[in-house]
């Protein structure tokens, strides 16, 4: 153990920029501010290896929060490869792109008001019901279209869908042809919107056949590094995606609101990966424990600025 | 307002009973102790209804944890009508099932060390990877007796994988003729092995088929009601499941690590789910906050003792 | 590494004792269930070790919670040597000794409505504001009825309010000739009474006086265990207590919500205190991350059941 | 309710300033990164208010941090009339005034080496014994100046402290004329070294004079505005000064990781502070949860960069 490098107190000036500010939290180097300063370090590390392949885990409800430009700013920067989701994220990706909007709410109010307003609650925002109406709309319009026969994968389902979209997620992957991984697609409205037609009509969307793309993105990655905002599935999927291979992520991210003590993959730490050989033994990794809405726009607005140096 | 009901202080005694435990926690009646003792009683009326469709919903990493026989002697026992889980659950029941074991382990310890060693860490419990090689001779055994034509569900994949184990949560459920739901399968162990078989045969799961018996079942219920182990997939697939029916669930308890303010459906409270009319408005619904290795076995025994009465 | 002590599924039996239960939950062994079965194991040793002294620190706002019986039979049971409190507990404890009772509330309400009402809230507990009217009678006397010369110790004050009640933690104390810290008393109903009656009187309290009794204490200790409910002063006022002497505490169980990535002492782990030699390098420790309305009463009914076996 | 504030989706501009940052969450309006747009605007009101008296409360572990100069920056800046912290942050801010230093250390090591190496961490800082030993010399010589006779406030030792300090936060606090209240004082190394003190000389320190000017400055109040760093002693002590005038704090920041469901005071919301009178009906409040290690600097800054306009 060595005391070489001592904590320096954070200095403050009024204006600075926000890539200065995660540099004087660097310095510092405590908690979960010193983590995000490592945080900034592995991002941009990873962001300019041009041999790594890049992946992007979305949990959380990132959209209704206004975190979904961020994300379709990276991937229309180049800095994604593989984007993975949840179904909720890419919903409500959808709706925005329809030119519906999420609002400022409050998470101290009637929900059975709400209900009976036809207002929808995630945590302070609020989602009108009309929004669903729209999506509904649009959703049976693109399953209408796909081909009976032959099964999609979900990614083919999703550059569909993102194919017919002008903004947001979606249409920027679909764009950018980056494959969007979504493995509970069916935990999300778009499930539901799928067992409605299915009512009258019949598609198969295997659950399982963007593995062997995924695996073979694995398998030729000379390098690879994971952000993760949130844990859940997609989590889980980009971190075991490394699995088979001979190799792990050699960079990983974590912005998380969860624990390591409750035991679930959510708040595991990338420590604990490193003993499933997900993550190399020698890989460079932070989880840093807190909102992400406040340190994914930190970590991301810091980097971009380093790389615009 | 009003200050009618009075805190009791809790009086514990020398060999009192988890119920006797949980009715004194429900008198004192504060902060989550409070909400265990209402959930208790949530929880007993919905298995006392029998009206009621029972649903399951388990994430985190329970069955590492020793919670996976709880699981399935709710099953055994009739309490359990529909099961929504993760596929980590569904893997560490089959490797258990498969008569390998988990192992008391440690949090604080070298993970590349535990890398050399060939074992696989969740938190503080290890498991050898010995336990993988055996999971793999069984699925993809599972796999090629398969029938390659016809689409299957997730849930009829799983039916296949318990009628094949003698013991578990898989091997109960298919017993009980209780239908699995695992919509993100594909990010576990299973869709590794799925995608391992997939190298040179052809079956196809589909990923939304489910949502046809799942809903028919909501359509029918005459009540719902919800015990939701985490978040995650399972907590939103299950809620969702009621939102295209006219009604919602009438019993809801959610044992959860997670928290409110992050935004996340994993945190999110249980009246926020009444704005989407996921949850009745006058249903009754309860979330304890804290870990669910306590806070779920402690809730089912004080449950089975008073049904038991 | 070793692999050699399996995870037992925990099995639920209708009737079961909390000692039955927290056993299950030892052979198990994860997560902070295991933790709390060690727990149970680290405060039966501590208590059975006569040659111990016995500290217990308690924060949060456990007596209006209906937590503060199973402290004062603690006290009573001869399981308490030194006890460290926050001044709101103490307050919260005379309040209940005066006859006036915490209420059933609710988390989800107008807390301007309830300020109308003249009810306070502490999370899902209300008081109403008679409460203080009564305290505030009793502190008065109390205050007036002290000597104005000598400089009082915060443990001598509270050991003359303890002598003046019949039931309660402070009564239990004083009848068991119990010492009660409370460094920061000042900071709780107590200090604002105070105040009151400074107005027109005069009498000192020391802040510091109290160390002589404690450390002299600590010197005297052939071994030493705490059982800490929460973090804040009284943890740190305990743990702090062994650092001047040779040796540290032998025992520690920590009951806490708080997490160690924060780095505030209250959610930091015993660990980190082996590094101040708080705690000896072999102590046995652990922590159980939960609410110590769930955590505490489980603990203390399973250990009570074993030492009267 | 009304849906009429849409949530604008966060744009990130390299180089972009941290208070368009905050601006940009301020827009997007959502969960913890919308609550600390809040705090902003709040933050800034409550320093742009001539008439209030501003309050800090600092707990936490925040001078090891790097965060001590953030506070003593803000008191040099005039934006403190009162500060109320721990005795761990006085501890070492002291320290560092010292011209010792805390260092980059890491959570994930053998705290029994460390004890070893005399290195005491507080979770990923180090710091050498040394410190304390130059932090003894420096405490012996104050406490052998203070006059034995009439007793000390604890604002009136720490003011003698600050005077033989030329930089930190005990510093600028003298210099300010800036009260420090500091209730739970024993409870830090302070007290310790007061114990050593005590041995062999008598100096008396009043635990509750305090209150006398703290409540006076409470009285004389127009209005009056608090940042509270961490829960603890600080919050409380804070919010509970108010209640005996006739008003409550118009302005409440709360930076916290802890929760409300616990019960304890440290994560109670400022909402409950309303039933109690401590913050009025109509006080501008919001409480950010997360680590301070990042949101109060980010806070600062950005209401910095504000009043610089």
């Amino acid at each position: 153990m060595q005391c070489s490098d001592p904590v320096e107190q954070v200095l403050l000036k009024p204006g600075m920029t926000v890539g200065e500010l995660v540099s004087a939290l660097g310095r510092a180097g405590a908690y979960n501010g010193g983590a995000l300063a490592r945080a900034a370090d592995i991002y941009e590390g990873m962001l300019r290896d041009r041999q790594a392949v890049r992946f992007l885990g979305l949990a959380g409800a990132m959209v209704p929060a206004g975190m979904g430009r961020i994300v379709s700013d990276l991937i229309d920067g180049g800095h994604v490869d593989v984007l993975v989701s949840t179904g909720a994220n890419l919903t409500h990706d959808i709706i925005e792109s329809l030119g519906c909007r999420h609002y400022h709410g409050t998470a101290v109010c009637s929900d059975v008001a709400l209900r009976d307003e036809e207002i929808n609650r995630i945590y302070d925002v609020f989602l009108p019901n009309d929004a669903f109406i729209k999506f509904e709309e649009f959703m049976q319009e693109v399953f209408s279209e796909l081909p009976p026969s032959a099964p999609l994968t979900i990614a083919g389902l999703l550059a569909v869908i993102g194919s017919k979209l002008d903004s947001g997620i979606l249409a920027s992957a679909t764009r950018g042809n980056i494959p969007v991984y979504c493995p509970a697609i069916a935990d999300s409205m778009i499930g539901l919107q799928f067992w409605l037609f299915s009512q009258t009509n019949r598609v198969t969307v295997d659950a399982f056949r963007d593995m062997q793309a995924l695996l073979s993105t694995c398998f030729d990655a000379k390098r690879a590094g994971a952000l993760l905002i949130g844990g859940g599935v997609p989590k889980n999927f980009i971190l075991q995606s490394m699995l088979m291979t001979p190799r792990g992520f050699d960079y990983a991210v974590q912005l998380t609101g969860d624990r390591p003590d409750l035991g679930g993959l959510s708040g595991a730490t990338l420590d604990e990966a490193r003993s499933w050989g997900k993550i190399t033994g020698d890989a460079r990794a932070v989880t840093v424990y807190g909102d992400a809405t406040i340190t994914f726009p930190l970590l991301v607005a810091a980097v971009l600025e380093r790389l615009g140096r």
